[in-house]
């Protein structure tokens, strides 16, 4: 199918939506396809739905979707729950893996929950962990023989700078640690072969660039080999070998399903699964062609004609996810002045201006028309209104 | 108003549905909502409807509708997540609040799911904690001078055998334990006073009583007092004091919002939002009075007409939920030939027929036509089927 394919999504007339890399917009087979479920298997079938409308299978089945975008094998993936809860899962399963060691390796491009979640993981846990945040162009250096995991997030959220899977996975397996990617900038973004690459983990979410709407669930890989060894600290009855024997002690599921933790979201799951639709006829290979010609066309046209921003992304369109950022110092307004002209970025602190490009909806004339207006709030100064700054506290 | 309020639902024709301990139907404001929410605010706000329809205040807004039916006051409840990993988190707070004692207290009556997640908890930990499941009408006596916390379900799932929130609370309390209730078959079936208990931790989940669909988040709430002083174990972004000024160090949120962890199920919370609609008028004692004689009535039209059944709940309707389950050596069998002529209920093994009955939806005249349909099913041995065995691990 040729790209983009607006026709599939029901964009508001008039926006040109660079934030697709924090929140997809809506499919167009999602309303109908919710509205059905809520009605005729919800409201009809009720309890029987969880059978009949194999809703206790949907978190497999949808996982094989994302699989098969990602280079994971079919039963190699669930879904549910959120990132930072999938991060936790994953995360202490890859401590238990190397209880000799004591150092978590992360990057400074890291999104902050997974962060968060680990600083939460070695606090609970109390046995002398250490959090070793380096800079994204350090982690290759940093492998060294204590690291027990390595959690990498391959897309920098701020800067788009994108980390080779293949060779920093050898070079943590080289060290002796388990690698676990987080893929949320990733996952529909560009070209992923988690198999290939050999890592031990993966997580990520689905409402950015699979458009599974706000809230989607999320998605854990865990290598097949050494999933019936892996250590589930969230052992809820889902993740049992046999939930409804309903016994009073804990056997983990043989394989993936080991990671499901307690009743799956099925409404949002549901809305994922109808958002898959869009996938079926998108080749890989030329979304991710498209994606680097629309983001240079972008970094040529702000380059070229608002010379008031810094381009804080890779140049090199094989170095970036599917995202271009700028930094500017009043930022934050200029980013609200250009939202105000239906140009929808995001800006993340302290002063960077972010853009998402998703070859399925966003074209070239596209990309020129943002720009357009960029230019229009950058020389009249229409970051300078009272209206677009920032007020107390950033929340 | 008047109880039942049938319209309010969408019950398909003919069904007695006696199943709403497990899921609850589908309330007819649901679907209109939902399809405007992804329509008009996903669809047309995209990544502004974070703010314009304000998603990120709607796990503290739904967490206040919670509140308001099982005594918590504002801001004391936020949603989220399943209701294991609720259990996770309030476990583990109450852990780091008695860092000298070692034993969680349970008992065989509550939910495995509750038990699997404290046996995760004290694998992960590694610290010598002990699980102590006692039989549930020893846990007063249980409550000794080195229990940490008492993790006890209110309603027993199997049975629906009811504990003394107040008396158990206090009792716990004077050994020096803290006190944790799952609410998974209270909410919305019984009159609570959480603040009134003095409980420290409650959890519970919303697609039962609630009527929030499969796969509704679950709530947490922590007493006010203590809140700013618990350890949040699961410590993701939307739980940190400023998410959005992406700082690399967690720091909390003051109140209950530090049980936040990811980014919140807004599909599902606003199939749940709408689903509170249902309780604006209702009143709760009205409800628990109708609740007691739907079951008595049960109880007495089973025993005095199907003699093949022995009463396993309790007979007191005080000391009963809103349920009522009969011991049957072909419970699976009677329970899918019972299905099959559309009265809804469930089994638990191993021999458990199990029955919901809430007020809202379900009359005097449904009890009785479901106890001709059990008469039917029982007298004429209908049970002994073939279609209707159980085949294979119980799944």
């Amino acid at each position: 199918m040729t790209l983009p394919m607006k026709d599939q999504f029901a964009l508001p007339d008039g926006m040109i939506y660079l934030d697709g890399n924090s929140l997809g917009p809506l499919p167009k087979a999602v309303n109908a396809r919710l509205s059905k479920m809520v009605t005729d298997e919800w409201g009809e079938h009720l309890i029987k739905g969880w059978n009949l409308d194999d809703w206790m299978g949907q978190p497999m089945r949808v996982g094989n979707m994302v699989g098969r975008l990602i280079g994971a094998p079919e039963g190699s993936i669930t879904m549910g729950d959120t990132l930072s809860v999938k991060v936790y899962q994953a995360l202490s399963a890859a401590l238990e893996m190397r209880s000799d060691r004591k150092v978590i390796l992360s990057d400074s491009g890291n999104f902050p929950s997974d962060l968060y979640m680990a600083q939460g993981l070695i606090a609970h846990l109390g046995k002398g962990h250490e959090l070793r945040i380096v800079e994204p162009e350090d982690v290759m250096d940093a492998l060294t023989d204590d690291v027990a995991v390595a959690m990498i997030t391959q897309v920098d959220y701020r800067t788009g700078r994108l980390h080779d899977m293949a060779a920093m996975t050898a070079k943590a397996h080289d060290a002796g640690a388990v690698m676990m990617w987080d893929l949320a900038h990733s996952a529909g973004a560009l070209p992923v072969d988690l198999a290939a690459s050999g890592c031990e983990f993966a997580v990520g979410c689905t409402y950015k660039y699979l458009n599974g709407g706000p809230g989607a669930p999320a998605f854990i890989y865990v290598r097949p080999d050494i999933v019936g060894d892996t250590f589930p600290a969230l052992s809820g009855w889902l993740g049992h070998d046999a939930p409804f024997a309903f016994e009073q002690d804990y056997r983990p599921a043989m394989g993936i399903e080991r990671m499901r933790v307690g009743t799956p979201p099925i409404l949002q799951l549901t809305a994922l699964e109808a958002a898959f639709s869009v996938w079926e006829k998108v080749d890989m290979a030329d979304l991710r062609k498209t994606s680097i010609a629309l983001c240079d066309l972008f970094i040529s046209q702000v380059e070229a004609r608002c010379p008031q921003l810094t381009l804080v992304s890779p140049r090199d369109g094989a170095m970036r996810g599917s995202q271009v950022s700028f930094a500017f110092e009043h930022g934050y307004a200029a980013m609200q002045a250009l939202i105000a002209q239906d140009v929808i970025g995001d800006f993340r602190a302290p002063n960077i201006m972010r853009f998402g490009f998703t070859p399925l909806y966003i074209d070239e004339a596209d990309v020129i028309r943002a720009v357009d207006r960029m230019v229009d709030v950058l020389d009249n100064k229409r970051w300078d209104d009272p209206k677009f700054q920032m007020t107390g506290r950033v929340t």
